[in-house]
């Protein structure tokens, strides 16, 4: 399989995590998302919405779309779980990833910033504002889901949740976020980042680093 | 069960098709957006997400999060189908429903709409520009994911991606987006509203329409 991923695309982040935990080995192909390579007509024909990651099987198959691509590995590589099977409980752990996925990820994305800032003339204080914005609200309601008292945000394993807010976590220390209100999800990300799949996973654990 | 809701929420809509499809029936109560009451603290205890929908279970449970509570009712009642059990087709259609549910709707959502008029002095022509542009991106790669010659988006019966799709095309239309590029998936649109499920779910129809 090959994995087209940017270094610090949270969504890139949860499938190279998925990817780690299940145990399956990828090809590395960077996505250069600052120089506008998920534009150029091979890249999109691949992945019509312009984004990482993508996922492209052997037999040339190519997957979208982050949470699509970890349902897949979920069902082509069961274990470890990262859904559990009990369908209240798998409801609450999507719930909490979906607070991450749909509530902070797509509003603090980069194709948003840019239209902000080209479009809209929005500077360098207001970027960090609505950075802040959408991620404190967003972790408030994360933290509020979390039933306590587990390693993990809903086990003593990494669940989806987990490879949802580790991700965006990097996002939050990089802008700067006040994390004060947020020690549960620190001491999360501090067990998870133990985990060497997570550990590897990390953007600046990337080829593309920079 | 309880369904808290908003006659134009897109996210509750998807939800009311689903439980119409499922056969399920639920009572209806309706949360106004647009006088805050989603950000009132009996309703944040159920949702601290502060969106709609959500899910009163009998027992009390309060699902959240539209994607993850279709998830739940799947599980406790799985027919009519709503994804594939083949993975790959699975996925396929999960990157579908995503491109609308995390591409576009978290973008164009009526909290963000709020922020950029209330911090950032949107005017009502910006409005309509962000709309779109968001809109246009996101149906653009939506259909270029479909496969071709079946009824709704993979099948000749809905799925989750036809789930996403339609709400949004309410929202296309309210918003004056020009569809002459997306022939396909106004084709769809016209097959699922000519099912009851999705008629019966339109924002039209519900108790709190204006």
């Amino acid at each position: 399989m090959k994995l087209y991923s940017y270094w610090r695309s949270t969504t890139s982040y949860r499938v190279r995590i998925a990817l780690n935990l299940k145990g399956l080995s990828y090809d590395y192909c960077p996505v250069d998302l600052v120089a506008g390579e998920q534009s150029s007509d091979p890249y999109t024909a691949l992945n019509p919405g312009k984004g990482v990651p993508t996922l492209l099987l052997e037999d040339g198959t190519a997957l979208t779309q982050s949470l699509a691509i970890i349902d897949y590995l979920e069902a082509i590589a069961p274990e470890p779980q990262l859904l559990p099977a009990q369908p209240l409980l798998r409801a609450r752990v999507q719930a909490a990833a979906h607070t991450i996925a749909m509530d902070i990820h797509p509003v603090n994305n980069l194709r948003v910033m840019t239209y902000l800032k080209s479009q809209m003339g929005m500077d360098s204080a207001g970027q960090t504002a609505w950075f802040h914005h959408w991620m404190t609200e967003g972790f408030t309601a994360y933290q509020a889901l979390l039933p306590g008292g587990t390693r993990f945000s809903f086990a003593d394993t990494p669940t989806l949740a987990d490879i949802c807010l580790v991700p965006q976590l990097y996002n939050a220390h990089r802008w700067g976020v006040d994390m004060i209100r947020f020690p549960r999800l620190l001491e999360i990300e501090k067990h998870a980042l133990s985990l060497a799949a997570f550990d590897q996973a990390r953007p600046e654990n990337q080829p593309d680093a920079s």
